[in-house]
């Protein structure tokens, strides 16, 4: 399998890189290929501009190699602070400009961008992982866990990709080095079991 | 009152553009001073970095400009498209970076960062305009409507502004010119009575 690592946080000594470091050695040990991309180390630009909006636009070169990494992915792996209910405004860009029309969704012939999109991304499964330094009881009752919606409902749905697992490890500002052990673990886990060994998407090549 | 507008769109043409300077006009027929950012023709940049995480950090000065005009603000309007249940990336830094501690949110003393944080925003009212492609409808029962907990809950109640209206107009894609100035009308009411005259906060100067 192809896995694609997508990684959003500022700090190369956060628990997020660490995260990473982790779902890339457990999918490599599953023997997947990996492209990892920590977005902030890319400096990845997240403005979409007006010009990127149509299908039929020309594309700069490295954003059509994100392009490119996405379409051909067999499981995705997202990983991210909970800003806001939201993630950060990098990986948000990294949707707004690679999950495009094309790529990881179509219209329907003759449909205005009202219609209901098809999606088109070959993974089946993506996983999710975040972090957070509101307990999950608050973050459900007073926030709604919009994040929730977001990757599942808005997101990967849309592109096709139903099965969407996610957790989140909170709080990480008062965690334990035993606590902090214990939660990469359990992506590890997580990432094994979202991706065994040699279970390429079925009827490989599409 | 201190009207702040924040707008983020790709395209000068575009009907958030047109909500904005309507927004703007109604605002300035009330007697009120505005402030309008178009964080696209402004370029601003949405990274957050690592070394402005902390209360204490060093801004830039532009940054603080941002600041200043947030904590100033008396009524604030936030105008976007729906991209994926969520603003332009563009706006997502906005928040990331203007809605900081210390100027819209604090901890209390001693607190790790995982705790309760206090609103610190005069803004009593807050008016979220957004258009959408998505038949309301399906926004709410496909997608759960994300944008709803993300303003009113994840940001605006946490800093402390309690009156969030929001209103989406949809579809604009396939919007007649006759709808589009009924919506420009409506977003002019909303403006109007989120910020009647004279109708500066409470108790003012704090």
């Amino acid at each position: 399998m192809n896995i694609l690592i997508v990684l959003a946080h500022p700090d190369r000594a956060s628990f997020n890189h660490a995260l990473a470091a982790a779902a890339a050695q457990a999918s490599r040990g599953q023997g997947h290929a990996v492209v990892l991309h920590d977005l902030y180390a890319e400096a990845f630009d997240p403005i979409l501009p007006a010009g990127e909006f149509s299908k039929k636009a020309r594309l700069e070169p490295s954003l059509c190699r994100y392009c490119d990494e996405l379409a051909a992915a067999d499981g995705i792996v997202v990983i991210h602070p909970n800003w806001w209910g939201q993630p950060p405004a990098i990986l948000k860009g990294w949707v707004d400009r690679v999950v495009r029309p094309g790529v990881a969704y179509a219209f329907e012939e003759g449909d205005s961008g009202e219609g209901v999109p098809v999606g088109l991304l070959r993974a089946r499964t993506a996983l999710v992982l975040n972090t957070s330094n509101t307990p999950a009881p608050r973050e459900q009752q007073v926030f709604g866990d919009p994040l929730e919606s977001i990757w599942k409902r808005c997101v990967f749905d849309l592109c096709g990709v139903k099965d969407v697992r996610r957790r989140t490890y909170s709080v990480v500002a008062t965690s334990t080095p035993e606590m902090r052990r214990r939660w990469l673990a359990d992506a590890v886990d997580l990432v094994s079991s979202a991706f065994p060994p040699g279970a390429g998407a079925p009827g490989m090549p599409r």
